[in-house]
């Protein structure tokens, strides 16, 4: 972060406040800004400044005529203007600003050349700006808002309805919706709109409310970063404060289409890395806005599941099939309950009911709210029971009964808890609206918030440096860098130590006789070396499971065809001839260098279904053996790998493999990608590199 | 279907009902039934009948003591009573009953012997019987309900409020929420609550919906059936006659553990062949009771999407690349815009926006509602945009302009189309609830929606029977049935004709020396055999790739010692020793006998990790090669086989075998399973059952 933090706090507690764009006839953002700040219950004093309205009342021509150096100044003057309205306030004593403008980064080249002056004099005097393009920021506690933006739809809040939550948004639309959404009470204090993160990104924000006081839970919509590290340092350090951080990653679909140079598609772009890498910092992630603030709700109301199981209690056993059906679709356990809580579910339950989990009511709940109270109070004891999920529907005339027992059981819990309400009457939702228990809009959105709220955690592992060998990569694709051919990928991972299984190579005359090296054993893999081919299966380029010499020549002139039929004039540089890698379990490592989070790894299922089982998680680099324990413990291949039906699998190997890949692109910058799959993973744990693609950057850059 | 069809329809249209049980002093069912009849605006004559009310006003003692033979009669009274009242009402001549009391199969032995007899008497007398244990029926068109449930939170939609949708509930409860939550405007013209569908079972009443002029759209809640097939078979007559019917299904998740004793506990249970066959036989199918809504708002607002990419129109950058993420997890497309969209939309939208999919209309478009009418009518126009999810969000003043303006583009769109308004104002709610463009609560609602409208559609290809020799189960597992020994279930497969990986066979004294049969060639995979072992890899009873004898007396004496470990006591049996398949991608077959679907055949992703893909399609067994190549088609693998990186084999073998396998357990019920997991599927196409597993039924069952 540029500026100092008592910058941000003026932001938030300004005494008094510069709007410069303000106009005395037309409407416009510095206009709303004004109106806004002066709505307030005690609003800081409040300049409109532009020159072209000097003579006006209560308008003045600049910053410096003002009677006072306010503490912040709002710009939402047009782009081109903006800079020299920062450099005259800066001039007289401002340090903090907020730049409402838009025109800048993200509209073209000229826009980017203005982004870059304003960010040139911002770090050059250590001013603290917001944005620009930033909606502004709303402050629930104090009603001093500075925004142009819609303030929760006109309502004002009181105080004791404003929750200990921070939103921090890259979109200012979906900031806005969210507080809007969130009504009567906001679970959030403040909101901040960063806009194009010119000085203060997200990151920024992160690490200065993980020391506000005030806040428990920090909410964060992130559509990208330049400098993916600070924002998971400052989510770590969130957490090492005691606050919870939540995320709403966006982006994560361009994975498959900005990936597609890649030699598996299933490759992470940042986007997609800032899910997995946050979780490993400790956030909570959720899927959509709607699931974002259910997820804020519940931990600013009861704090996180400690165990990993979902009570259900429904009025309707059919609603509770169908959220016991979603919530073990998305991976959580529905817990049989303990014998204890077996008895006092019978003891709350009518007589005819079976005790269970989903508990199903039946009907009578409707006449007698105590049922469902007690029902709940029961599955809350389970000690297999992390959080609940409520089901209600309709009601009629019971339904403020049961609305107001509900409210009422609800802080005795102890337990978070959602509650949905299908065909909840028009008068109790209001109610609900203001209780304590976070209400749900659909079933779907309480079995995400769940989900959400079951976050893997931070990584435990401490660090642990690589200390290997490093390869010589002089020579090696000196001409702008690029995919190295397999056999220079093979003999890249070999010199690096990394366990490759035994080959030979032919030339490109092979197909007119061969002598093979003996130290290759029968049954082989061969493949086609080809400049530029990178999917070899794709042009018919692999044989495996080549059984004699006779079957080997046989490969190597049916590929030879098969590639000259699908690729005219390719140029055949030879064939690999790979000893075949026992069986086991195909797993698909890959170590890059990530434009927004540098070095990270990759691990998950590997082979040709890869891309569809969709199984990767990463972790920034480089990481030690343990870690890399954890990082498998988090896909699905992992637990293939250790104690699911009956394995039991020494990962000891694997995880040698994937800690000498993240030291190797952490070490060695030139190192795009070491992308491995299929790795094999055989039922001793060893561990044989199968197959590898090496991308290198420029040697010159 | 029991009892004529012309007595279902005096259900929804009686000129006469009697309700017995019913009670001048006590609130109850059948009091509100009465209530509910009465409140109708043209009632049919509607008679309580209880004998201890005999002489209160306007009670009567008994059915046959009324004026005129009723239509229907509705008995609520107590379980024990049921069979009588129904009785002496038949005698009397009504034909139609709606059986509302429970007590029955859903409460023991005592209530299943109860409804033993109530079944008796309905066939015997040729009744048409809904329930017992019924919510009722509503019927929104006539407001003529036979229901104790509430009807729509008491709201009575007007005639041009009833939608041509038909609703039937395995839940009465589900069925009252969903009819509460589509208000105002309702899209059912009927409900049914089927309860213990004595006699009416939900494919009876799709049958007759399929029939009914006023329905386009059949919305099901399906929690388990006792006859699949003419469920099945109703909703295939129900395409056929242009009705769409759209299945939420229930109780999928209890497959892993009541699957647990299969060999891969991913073999589905009756609960998830539901999706899966209704699919083939054409449904649409949702996830939550919001879906179902949602897509049938959807379906009868616009049709089914005839191209299948989503076109999003957001007013905020955000919630479009929300959505794109959301949706391309489910699997859908978001297309590129044609060339002619792009200049569609760029005269749609202000200069600066970059026309695309999704669509950012930019905060401007708050201003000016043409702006995002421009852009859905220059996306609906696409060729490959199927359908349409519109995102607004808040929008303050303006916002009732923008929800006029949607509202009157939405007809001419001619293409699905769904709202997400986010922090949608109050006024604003109730005039989208009651305009033609389907509102979602959530945005995850609305994706969810969109994936339920791309259903894989009706199966094509045409039955074909199985001809093959039947291999003689006699002799096998003669004592009550049970798993086969490997070496049985191999020997039952290869006189089957189908492909089985050479194999020899050791017995139990091989630790101590063996001899192999020529035929035989390394390398092999050896597997120990014994009595009750089913999951091998979990007693340490395999090894692959065995290259030589040396190896192959290791792995006896390896795999005795390691199963010996882990089961104290264990009678070994033997070894299988198998030629190693060739590699190649591991599919897993099934074929088995359901109890509620008859016999299936399934095949999905195999290998150690089938379970954790989770990627398996059923089809109703026997089919032929054709129907087969449909089968792989709604798989993952089947994509990873055909076509998927430049894949492109050869499906002939496999399928093949699914034809075979399906065609064995169709003509040979006393097959409960066969389950090979891995086929493997070579590069050439030839298909190898590398591990099966076979279960018979009792011979003497």
């Amino acid at each position: 972060m540029n500026g100092d933090r008592s910058g941000l706090a003026r932001v938030l507690a300004p005494r008094s406040v510069a709007v410069v764009g303000a106009s005395p006839t037309r409407k416009g953002p510095a206009t709303t800004v004004l109106a806004n700040l002066r709505a307030a219950a005690a609003p800081p004093a409040a300049y409109a400044v532009n020159n072209r309205y000097a003579g006006h009342d209560g308008f003045h021509a600049s910053v410096a005529s003002l009677p006072e150096v306010p503490d912040v100044v709002v710009v939402a003057v047009p782009a081109g203007a903006v800079s020299d309205v920062v450099r005259e306030a800066a001039d007289c004593g401002t340090g903090s600003f907020l730049v409402l403008s838009s025109g800048f980064a993200e509209a073209g080249e000229e826009g980017r050349a203005r982004e870059a002056e304003l960010k040139a004099l911002a770090l050059e005097r250590g001013l603290t700006v917001l944005g620009p393009n930033s909606l502004g920021v709303f402050n629930f506690a104090s009603g001093v808002h500075l925004t142009f933006g819609t303030v929760i739809g006109g309502h004002v809040p009181a105080a004791d309805e404003v929750g200990r939550a921070a939103l921090i948004v890259q979109s200012g639309a979906i900031g806005s919706y969210l507080t809007g959404m969130a009504k009567p009470r906001t679970p959030f204090r403040y909101m901040f709109s960063t806009g194009n993160e010119l000085v203060l990104t997200a990151g920024d924000l992160v690490a200065h409310l993980a020391r506000d006081p005030e806040i428990d839970v920090i909410a964060l919509y992130i559509e990208g970063t330049d400098d993916g590290r600070a924002l998971l340092e400052a989510i770590s350090l969130a957490g090492s404060l005691g606050k919870r951080v939540v995320l709403l990653p966006a982006g994560e679909s361009a994975a498959s289409s900005r990936a597609a140079a890649s030699h598996t598609a299933a490759m992470a772009s940042s986007n997609v890395l800032t899910r997995m890498l946050a979780a490993n910092a400790g956030a909570f992630t959720a899927d959509t806005p709607e699931e974002l603030l259910g997820t804020v709700a519940v931990l600013l109301g009861h704090g996180e599941p400690r165990a990993p199981g979902v009570g259900i209690v429904s009025v309707s056993g059919g609603a509770g099939v169908i959220t016991a059906d979603r919530l073990a679709e998305a991976g959580l356990e529905i817990p049989e309950p303990a014998p204890e809580t077996v008895e006092r579910l019978r003891a709350a339950l009518p007589g005819f009911v079976v005790p269970g989990n989903p508990t199903d009511t039946t009907a009578g709940a409707v006449y007698d709210p105590s049922i469902m109270v007690g029902a709940l109070g029961a599955l809350a004891g389970d000690p297999g029971v992390g959080q609940l999920i409520t089901l209600m529907g309709a009601g009629g005339e019971h339904a403020p009964a049961i609305a107001a027992a509900l409210i009422e059981a609800a802080p005795k819990l102890a337990k978070p808890n959602q509650l949905v309400w299908q065909a909840c009457p028009e008068a109790v939702r209001p109610v609900l609206a203001a209780g304590p228990v976070p209400v749900s809009p659909t079933l779907a959105n309480a079995v995400g918030v769940a989900r959400a709220l079951c976050r893997p955690g931070p990584v435990r592992a401490e660090d642990a440096a690589d200390d290997g060998p490093l390869p010589d990569l002089a020579g090696l694709a000196p001409d702008g860098g690029g995919f190295l051919t397999e056999s220079q990928s093979r003999e890249l991972l070999r010199s690096a130590g990394l366990p490759i299984a035994a080959a030979a190579v032919l030339g490109p005359d092979a197909e007119h006789g061969f002598a093979l090296d003996s130290a290759v054993a029968f049954p082989v893999a061969v493949k086609l070396q080809a400049a530029g081919v990178r999917h070899k299966t794709e042009i018919g380029g692999i044989v495996l499971d080549v059984r004699d010499e006779d079957e080997l020549r046989e490969a190597v002139r049916a590929t030879a065809a098969a590639a000259r039929e699908r690729v005219p004039g390719i140029a055949i540089e030879g064939w690999t001839v790979e000893q075949m890698a026992p069986r086991g379990v195909e797993v698909l490592l890959s170590a890059r260098h990530d434009p927004a989070y540098g070095p990270v790894v990759l691990a998950g299922s590997g082979g040709v279904q890869a891309e569809l089982i969709g199984d990767l998680w990463a972790m920034a680099a480089p990481i030690g053996p343990d870690a890399a324990r954890e990082l498998l413990a988090r896909t699905k291949v992992g637990r293939v790998l250790s104690g699911y039906r009956g394995r039991d699998t020494d990962l000891g190997p694997l995880c040698a493999v994937i800690a000498r890949l993240s030291g190797l692109v952490a070490r060695l910058p030139r190192i795009r990608e070491i992308e491995c799959n299929p790795v094999i993973v055989a039922g001793d744990g060893t561990a044989t590199i199968a197959d590898s693609l090496v991308e290198l950057a420029d040697s010159r850059s």
